[in-house]
């Protein structure tokens, strides 16, 4: 569906108001971040509340598949998560720590990062990529939220998106700053729900940025494509 | 904060895949939708609301307004309303009928869609845009659900795109239906949601598509500013 996915993430020039201080060690030369996916899921206890929740059975044994399979109302055959599957799973491991769970709103836009055939459901490959994203994302939060208070403050947020990478004018930083507020406030959840879409529109613009300018013509139906699901 | 608004809404040619069949009378040859805002505030029962929950006062009386400053428990005074008053608003206001009220996250896009200043706020004039808005989509969606069972289906959904006047591809179609639905079916919320990201999304991209040719040059940073916030 994405078509001319390159696959690569060069340098690359971009045109921008005004650049960001405090950038940090991800951010290649004046381009997109450069993410870290590698992740090994080898004994990896997701595995089993994966296939649990995705019905697929497989690896899946021990208390805390009892546990996963228990939160299950119904029997899933398809080995793919939709988003109340995904949330589900996600709750159940626990990896929200001290947090509240994620919200069905930002399990949905966790699909659709990955999505790109449009199924409205995530296999055990894009799984894993979201959980390598979930946990590098969870570790900054924390660095931030020093008080465990379960927030962080606007300039806090603009500090992580700058530190993961990305580049962004003022008014852009503003603007995002005070979707995913409440009252003031930055909670995990919205953090995350504010990664997950940073990362998804960003995957979505490069896929179109044949020559890594920062510049892409869109066409309104593509543009509507890639944007209305995230 | 957008800048070069044309305010117009001429038809224009879009490169598109297919058309669809059975567009409906609001379509503008080859273009965008026209809305229809027209909506008069004198003797608005919706002003009493928005004045109790934004805090002016204005012209509140009556008992709705009681009714309405009884779930405030904060006095707001600067006249405009965020996403929970906005809720808290919406639900007073008995709009929703039979229907769920919406959520924080589809009020929270409610305002981003008119909220051209990154206030997160919104105005009493905006809210009228809103809430014409909302009536509209509120009759067409009691008109597909004619079970009254506060779902309408996917093909439901893909004909009342195409009625207000959008002509989206069928993969495009399929994205949007895939990341609106609940176990095969859309509830008012994500419906109203759905219109809500349709509409901001259009709105953004028609400010920058200056000759209405469906095809605008997005710089990184400025796609972010319009989509991230959506």
């Amino acid at each position: 569906m994405f078509g001319n996915f390159s696959g690569q993430m060069p340098g690359m020039q971009m045109q921008m108001g005004q650049p960001l201080p405090g950038t940090g060690p991800n951010l290649l030369p004046g381009g997109y971040p450069a993410y870290s996916d590698s992740y090994s899921s080898a004994g990896d206890p997701m595995w089993t509340y994966f296939t649990a929740v995705a019905g697929q059975g497989e690896g899946a044994e021990g208390e805390r598949e009892s546990q996963a399979e228990s939160i299950l109302n119904t029997e899933l055959k398809d080995g793919e998560v939709d988003a109340e599957e995904l949330q589900r799973c996600l709750t159940q491991s626990g990896i929200n720590g001290i947090y509240s769970p994620f919200s069905l709103e930002t399990c949905r836009i966790m699909i659709a990062m990955l999505d790109r055939d449009y199924t409205g459901k995530m296999g055990f490959n894009e799984f894993k990529e979201l959980w390598a994203a979930l946990n590098a994302w969870k570790q900054h939060f924390i660095t931030i939220d020093q008080d465990q208070s379960g927030t962080v403050e606007h300039h806090e947020l603009n500090q992580a998106i700058a530190a993961m990478g990305y580049r962004l004018s003022p008014q852009t930083l503003t603007a995002i700053v005070k979707r995913y507020s409440k009252n003031g406030r930055i909670f995990f959840d919205d953090y995350v729900a504010c990664c997950v879409k940073l990362r998804a529109l960003t995957d979505f613009f490069r896929r179109r940025d044949h020559l890594q300018q920062g510049v892409v013509n869109f066409v309104y139906d593509d543009f509507l494509q890639g944007t209305m699901a995230i």
